[in-house]
């Protein structure tokens, strides 16, 4: 027995939601010999899971045989995640409910208001990108993703370990953090890029500048607009306050920027493309990554 | 003999600068069996040209053995084109003069005041990115790259063609456009994408968030606020006219991203993200690329 089926203690697991991140779950967590049950609003995307043998029992709406499961994970856009907790039945069995949205805050407080503080720990894999859906889901996404983890106020040791062991077991690298800290790193580290990208795409859009117009670097520019609308919605409205002010901060160097440019301050403006060059290379990270 | 090869009827190229561009075309060039002569301001960039075999014959900073070459390629930052075509020697076997800039307008102009404008096309490989230096350039680098052409006013029939047959035989595909239309249009595709990720690695940098924290869609964002601060400090200069209206119009869109998500206006904010998505996937074009 491997190191990681001894780690994974669980026998079945529940899966609410079969997009990127939990399409990718069911495909580890079936190919590491877990029963994986599960639900999709999407009646083509439950029938290829079965079909594909990923998941053993597809759930109705009543969700009645998540029941079963010992963990369980709801990988739906955040704004779903109070109405699934609040639709799931009686979970008996389960020793962890964990979810998988780029916000923690807000799951953290659901799951306290629920009642199920101590079953449940917040969970973020930083492995999602602009792809969406079961067709883009495959195995080994969490290969080498920090996967981040938030305890609420009333989580027990037992429901945190088998988060960490849950993630560590699909190759992911958990660290705990506060959801406080969580959502306004992520406000700067995600959900701004993801803003950004969309801005350019709606410039390009307005100009009639099509993507088959760009180079890599326009393409990687503006890749992350193609991501989920009603994630990234979701997204956006949950951490609002963390990323307004990141906005802000933005548009005001784009204002610098643009400011120096309208002077033909070449001395400015090499500054702050040296200061942004710079940053990419810092702490050993590769620019090229 | 292939048809490349044929193509290929100059058996002297010189190349001027020797970096991500210049140092790819000479690589192809020399595997096609071309004759490179070559210069580079770094010495240690002759030196290792000089070493692969790559460059047959360093040239001195008063570039006299340019005067064998055939085809001369410039290929160093927008704003030194001027100076080195005028450090130039007389060049009698030139049958093509062209540089490798991300602006046409002013290559154009610089080539038609110096009196070279009937040997003269300018080139615009596709094909840059973040990376810069002879240590980035490699043999292929064109390979299915666009490369946009422009003739100055007096452009021979015998330039032109050599400069198609030039980029051909590197494997890209040239397209000729005027330069006003080239620098408008690059303006969008490249120029404003580069603003706008050292736009956000500042915004980063300033909250102190690393790159190591962002995940591979906040990676894909920031990407060219790795490049060559010289070139793009250049480029944007030479092309402030046409940046400086993209540069507004996108902060007339983030401003627009950042009222609805002021406002909680759900609807709009999900407007807003389904455009510059429906943009990413239009005309063919893959989201992914």
């Amino acid at each position: 027995m491997s190191d990681i089926e001894e780690r994974l203690t669980f026998r079945t697991a529940g899966v609410i939601g079969l997009g990127l991140i939990g399409g990718s779950v069911a495909r580890d967590l079936a190919a590491l010999g877990v029963r994986v049950v599960a639900y999709d609003r999407d009646p083509a995307t439950m029938e290829s899971a079965c079909a594909e043998g990923v998941v053993a029992e597809p759930l109705g709406t009543s969700l009645t045989g998540l029941s079963d499961a010992e963990v369980v994970i709801v990988a739906v856009p955040v704004s779903a995640l109070r109405d699934v907790l609040r639709a799931a039945p009686p979970l008996p069995l389960a020793r962890l409910i964990t979810d998988a949205g780029s916000t923690k805050r807000s799951a953290i407080m659901t799951a306290e208001a629920l009642g199920i503080g101590e079953r449940f720990v917040g969970s973020h894999p930083m492995a999602g990108d602009h792809r969406s859906g079961w067709a883009a889901s495959r195995r080994g996404l969490f290969n080498g993703a920090k996967v981040y983890l938030c305890r609420t106020r009333q989580s027990c040791e037992d429901a945190v370990t088998g988060a960490h062991d849950l993630w560590r077991a699909l190759g992911g690298s958990p660290e705990e953090i506060a959801p406080d800290a969580h959502d306004r790193l992520l406000a700067y580290a995600s959900h701004l890029p993801h803003a950004v990208s969309a801005a350019l795409a709606l410039t390009l859009e307005s100009a009639g500048v099509t993507r088959a117009a760009l180079g890599a670097g326009g393409r990687d520019a503006t890749r992350l607009a193609g991501g989920s609308v009603e994630m990234w919605t979701a997204i956006a409205r949950d951490n609002a306050d963390d990323l307004l002010p990141c906005l802000v901060a933005l548009e005001a160097h784009l204002q610098r920027l643009r400011a120096a440019l309208e002077r033909g301050d070449e001395a400015s403006l090499r500054d702050l493309f040296r200061t942004a060059r710079s940053w990419s290379f810092r702490d050993g990270a590769d620019g090229s990554r």
